[in-house]
C-alpha cells in the first residue's frame, strides 16, 4: 500500500486480481477505499489497520468530514478490529489539532510500527516451530497484507530462510481462495516449498501424519483468548487437537481487543451467498441455491497453544492460561471507541 | 443411466455439465466409458457399480475382448470398489456361457438391485434422523448416483417426506463441487430446504450447535468398518465426535470390503493437481504452484456412529463395534476378483 502525494490517494495491489495480475487500484476519495474494503480488494488485518489510517487521513487532506469518513470506513468490515483501531486512532491524532498533516504522520506511523511488529512476531515465533517442520496454515497472512512480511506467514518465511522448514501445506480457503491466490503467489516468489490443497484435504495430512504445527493469523482475538479469523480456522484447531498438533495464532497486539471478553461476543460478517454459488462470475450452484456464508469463525482458547504477538507469545500453559498470559503482555489495552472531539 | 439396445449404448446425463445443462453423454464403446468415469462424467459409488455393468455387456455385445475391457473399467477408479464389483460381476455371468445377453441381463440386475437397495438404505436410515432434523452432508449421494433414489441423500429425502427434516447443509464438496453443483440440484428438485456451504464453514455451523446429524456415503467400507470416501469427510467425523452429533454412512453391503482389513489398506486415489489449482478452466493458483489433490480420505471406524446398509444399520455400540455388526450383517462376503474362465 503506497500513499500518494499529489493529489492525495492510497494506492493498493488490487489482491481480488492476484495472481494473474498486478493491478494497482489507485483510491482517490474514502468511498472507493470503502468499496476496496468491502470487496476484499483490499484485506488482511494488519493492512486493514495501515488502510483505515490512510483512509482517515485521505478525508482530512480532502477537507471531507473526517468524521463521517471514519464511521463509513470502520463500519466496512465489522469483525477485524485493526481497521476500527487504525481509522479511530488516525482521527484522534487529527482532532487533537484538526490538522490534516497529523492523521497522515499518524497512518504513516501505523504503517512503520507494522513492519515492526511483523519482524518480531516472526522473531518470536521463529522458537516454536521445530527442524524440518511442515506448517500447515489457512487464508493470506504475507508481505500482501502487512507493512513488513506479515504474521504467520512471516513465522514460516523466517523458518524457512532459518532452514527449519520442510514443507508449507496451503489451504486454498474458499470462498475467496486466498490460499491458493495470494499465499501460494507469495510462497512462490519466496521459494518456499509449498502446495495448495482443498480445504477438506487438510484431515487427510493430519491423519498420514504430515502437520507437524498450524499457524494462522487472526481478525480479531478476545480477551479468554478466542480468536475470530477466516472461516476454515475453527476445524483445522479441532483437527490438530485431535491429533495432538499444536495450533499457534500469529498476531499483533492491535488485533487483541481485550474490550471483546469472549468468542461468543464476536460478531461475524455475513457475505454474500454469491462468494460460494458462483466463481468468476459463473454460477456453480444452481440458481436461486441459498448459501451459508460466514467470512470468519470463532476457535476457543482451549484449543489454541499459543498466540505469538510482537510483544512475545502468550501460551496455554502460562500460569492462568493464555488470557492472563495476554494480559501480561499487554497491560496498556488498545481500545477502539471513537475519539471524543477535544 | 440409460441403456441403450441399436446400437449398444450407455447413455449418461454428463454430471460435469450439471447443474446448468443437462447433456447427455452416449457412450457407444468401452474407450468411452473409461474416460467418462475417470474425469467424473459418471461418479457416485453405486452407480459406478452399474456403469461397470453395463460396460461389460456392452463390450462383450460389440464384440470386444471382455477380459480386457473389464480390466480397463476396473482399473479407472482405484478406490471406488463398487465399479470393480460391478464390472467383475459382469464378467463373471458372461463367462458362464460366453453369452453377451447374460452380461446384459445381469447389468439390468444389479441396477435394480440398487434402486432396492436405495429403497431400503432409506427405511433403516429414517429410523436415525431425529425430529426436526438439521443435516449436513458432503459430496453427493441422490438419485443422480444410483438406480433408485440414493444413500445418505435417499435418507435424507424419506426424512424430508416424512416431516423430518428442518434443513439440508450441503458442503460445496471441493475440488469438483459436487455438493454445490449435484447435491444442491437434487435437493431443490425434490423441494429440499437446504444451503450450499464451502466446507470449511461446516465448523462453524457446529460451533453453533445447528447441526444434528451427518450423513454422508462411501465409496470402500474396510472390514473395521473405516470408511473411505470424498475428501473433506474426515474432518466432519472429527467435528462430529468433537461436538458429540452423529456421525452416519450409508452405503449398499456391496461398499462393503471385507477383503480389506482396515483403512490403511485402502488406496487412495491421487487426482490431477489442476483440479485444485484451476477452476472451470481459469487458474486460481500461480502458475506452477503444486497441489496436493486426493480424491478421498479415511475415516477410521471409532469416529463413525453407524453405517446403514441395506441390510440393515451397523452401529458403534453393537456387541463388537461397527466391524462385527458388519460381519453379521454380510455373512456372505462381497469379493472383488478377477473371474476364473470357466
Amino acid at each position: 500500500m503506497v500513499w500518494r502525494d499529489a493529489p492525495p490517494a492510497v494506492d493498493l495491489l488490487d489482491q481480488t486480481a492476484l495472481p494473474h495480475e498486478e493491478r494497482r487500484l489507485v483510491c482517490p476519495d474514502v468511498p472507493t477505499l470503502v468499496d476496496a474494503i468491502r470487496r476484499l480488494a483490499v484485506r488482511g488485518a494488519p493492512l486493514l489497520g495501515i488502510a483505515g489510517g490512510y483512509g482517515v487521513a485521505l478525508a482530512a487532506l480532502r477537507g471531507d468530514d473526517v468524521a463521517a469518513a471514519a464511521d463509513a470506513l470502520a463500519g466496512a468490515r465489522p469483525t477485524a478490529v485493526n481497521l476500527a483501531w487504525g481509522v479511530r486512532r488516525t482521527e484522534a491524532a487529527y482532532l487533537r489539532r484538526r490538522d490534516p498533516a497529523a492523521a497522515l504522520a499518524e497512518a504513516h506511523a501505523i504503517r512503520t510500527e507494522d513492519a515492526d511488529a511483523a519482524a518480531r512476531i516472526a522473531e518470536h515465533g521463529l522458537g516454536l516451530v521445530p527442524a524440518d517442520a511442515r506448517v500447515l496454515t489457512h487464508c493470506n497472512t504475507g508481505w500482501l497484507v502487512s507493512g513488513g512480511e506479515g504474521t504467520a506467514l512471516g513465522i514460516v518465511a523466517a523458518a524457512h530462510r532459518a532452514g527449519r522448514l520442510a514443507q508449507l501445506w496451503v489451504d486454498e480457503t474458499r470462498p475467496l481462495l486466498q490460499g491458493a491466490r495470494l499465499t501460494a503467489y507469495e510462497a512462490a516468489r519466496a521459494g518456499i516449498p509449498h502446495a495448495v490443497l482443498a480445504d477438506g484435504a487438510a484431515g487427510s495430512l493430519f491423519a498420514q501424519h504430515r502437520v507437524d504445527l498450524v499457524i494462522v493469523g487472526a481478525d480479531r482475538i478476545a480477551a479468554d483468548g478466542s480468536v475470530a479469523n477466516k472461516v476454515g480456522t475453527y476445524p483445522l484447531a479441532v483437527l490438530a487437537r485431535h491429533h495432538g498438533v499444536p495450533f499457534v495464532v500469529a498476531a499483533p497486539v492491535t488485533t487483541v481487543d481485550l474490550a471483546t471478553a469472549s468468542g461468543t461476543d464476536i460478531e461475524v460478517e455475513q457475505r454474500d451467498p454469491a462468494e460460494v454459488t458462483a466463481y468468476a462470475g459463473q454460477p456453480v450452484a444452481p440458481a436461486g441455491s441459498p448459501a451459508y456464508n460466514p467470512a470468519f469463525d470463532v476457535t476457543p482458547a482451549e484449543l489454541v497453544t499459543a498466540i505469538v504477538t510482537d510483544r512475545g507469545v502468550a501460551t496455554a500453559d502460562a500460569a492462568g492460561g493464555i488470557a492472563a498470559a495476554l494480559v501480561r503482555l499487554i497491560p496498556d489495552p488498545v481500545t477502539v471507541v471513537r475519539p471524543s472531539v477535544p
